[in-house]
């Protein structure tokens, strides 16, 4: 398999420093060889350990068991400042993004990891995409609607149908089209990505005690159960509406492989509840694998070293997991 | 301490098992000695145990040690069948309600605590409440207004700000008034019946990621922030909002006494995935005490003795507890 294209995210947050620590804790992870994509001197600044640059992915194999193999993406210019973002340190996150998710759509890497970007410092260097998971979706030629961002960790896996809006703007954004789209792809990506030969999604209702058949709230039965029809007469195993509250401790998570939720909080309230230091964010739906830390760039601790590498090292691990599973799957085709 | 108040909720649904299960299991958990009020049959039907009916919770004391103390409200008619709820069954529930919560206003009883009810069978019999904290609340003579619902587990304790509303009314719902009143009365409720001297509030945000300074959404600025801001010059301290997804980790619950949610879901996810087994539904702001097991009737298992009294169990221990805080600060007045 080839190496996996790690890039290091907003320069002065924690992403050079966690992947670091990854690359240190290699051997305890058992983790396949990967490389960071980014500027070397936010991990200079952070990290005494071995690094060796390259200017080809082809190096790593050999780089790997001494050093942090980092492909540089060029000196942004400015001082590196971890915890102080400015437009340098964000410019350097997108070069950084763009390169490794170049090299990764190429196949000269088997999947790209993406570290954690402001996006506020992105916004101001003219970044126009809501989050790295459009921006990627774009450079692979897939419009974002067929993609689908996964949080998973070791116990639960959601998806959240709508993401990065207003919570008055929900109910008007979700739709039967919309919730079967994202449950094709998500099913599809259960399989291919998790080797789930069958998935089982289940679904969360919109409203308290999933609307009591109608008397507090009507989206169950006018969008969620005919969308949740859809998909049985599909061949999908889909179930639900359910009480969102009752769907996510222990006994319930055992009953599905993916919950699919209608808003953020409804899906990231239960698995950063559950999987705080090693939940992974995915996406589904895309020619590569994509896989990120479920976190931010922590800013407010970048450079104290005592940044937790969990999230980092299981990102890794998924996605060298599901890279696997999508070569053996090719193979078998 | 006077003894506690059961009210067995619907005749069919699993309450009058875990009420006799949690006397089985009273020295155990060291439960303080109470009663359970409902229909004497619903209880025979599903348990094998001893039953001393009694016409005054002044027996109790006596009674306690050899079997469960049981004030019944008289057959009201037709056959039980664990499992099928009817209009009898929610003809006894409510009369259980009343007389318990009775019974505790006046002071024979320290504490109720409510068995779980169908909402469906009460309102075929003219219930014309959202539910029994709003009953408990009109007989105290306390707009529900000025009651708040507590979710209480060992390690989180949540308040939902709006409850059994559709998710689409609940940004028009909610105001800084409301934010206001319900906060006071969490805080006047953590310290009085949690014995907490200074209670920490934690608000979280109505969108993701708390509105990104308003990107996604303006509740944050034009609600919250204010009302956080009145609270804190009240001399509450109330913090936030916070980004829902990462406030209920566990490095995160350390930091405050009781979560301030705005909406059903967002408080209840939580504290269910953490707690569904011992999670306890409280009301603050009532002149009694009041607790109830967090979880439904449970029809689909009522009558196969598979139900588990650990919600139950928790919600007597807590009430007794609140009971004591009270007995202290009364005391101590």
């Amino acid at each position: 398999m080839m190496p996996l294209a790690i890039s290091l995210g907003d320069s002065a947050g924690i992403g050079p420093e966690i992947a670091a620590k990854a690359w240190a804790a290699r051997d305890l992870h058992s983790l396949p060889p990967f490389f960071a994509v980014g500027d070397a001197r936010a991990v200079e600044k952070v990290w005494d350990g071995p690094l060796a640059r390259i200017s080809d992915p082809a190096e790593v194999e050999r780089a790997f068991a001494q050093a942090l193999p980092l492909l540089s993406v060029g000196d942004a210019g400015g001082e590196i400042v971890p915890g102080s973002p400015d437009v340098e340190s964000a410019r350097s996150a997108l070069h950084a993004l763009e390169v490794a998710a170049g090299l990764t759509r190429s196949g000269a890497a088997s999947a790209l990891v993406t570290g954690p970007v402001s996006k506020a410092q992105l916004y101001r260097i003219g970044f126009t995409y809501p989050g790295q998971t459009e921006f990627v979706s774009e450079r692979c030629g897939v419009a974002s609607d067929n993609t689908v961002m996964m949080l998973a960790g070791p116990t639960l896996r959601v998806v959240p149908i709508t993401v990065h809006v207003a919570l008055a703007d929900v109910p008007s954004l979700i739709s039967q089209e919309l919730i079967v789209a994202k449950a094709r792809v998500t099913a599809r990506g259960l399989h291919r990505n998790f080797g789930i030969e069958k998935p089982r999604l289940a679904f969360a209702g919109l409203n308290p005690h999933a609307g009591e058949s109608g008397a507090i709230g009507r989206e169950e039965i006018d969008i969620l159960m005919p969308a949740i029809e859809q998909l049985r007469a599909e061949g999908i195993d889909a179930v639900g509406p359910f009480a969102a509250d009752t769907m996510f401790h222990a006994r319930a998570r055992a009953g599905y492989d993916a919950a699919l939720c209608l808003y953020h909080d409804q899906a990231l309230i239960p698995i950063k509840t559950l999987h705080f230091d090693d939940g992974v964010n995915t996406t589904l739906g895309l020619p590569i694998v994509r896989t990120s830390p479920d976190h931010g760039t922590a800013f407010g601790i970048a450079g104290r070293d005592e940044a937790h590498p969990g999230a980092m090292i299981a990102a890794i691990r998924m996605a060298a997991a599901q890279a696997e599973r999508r070569a053996e799957v090719a193979l078998a085709q």
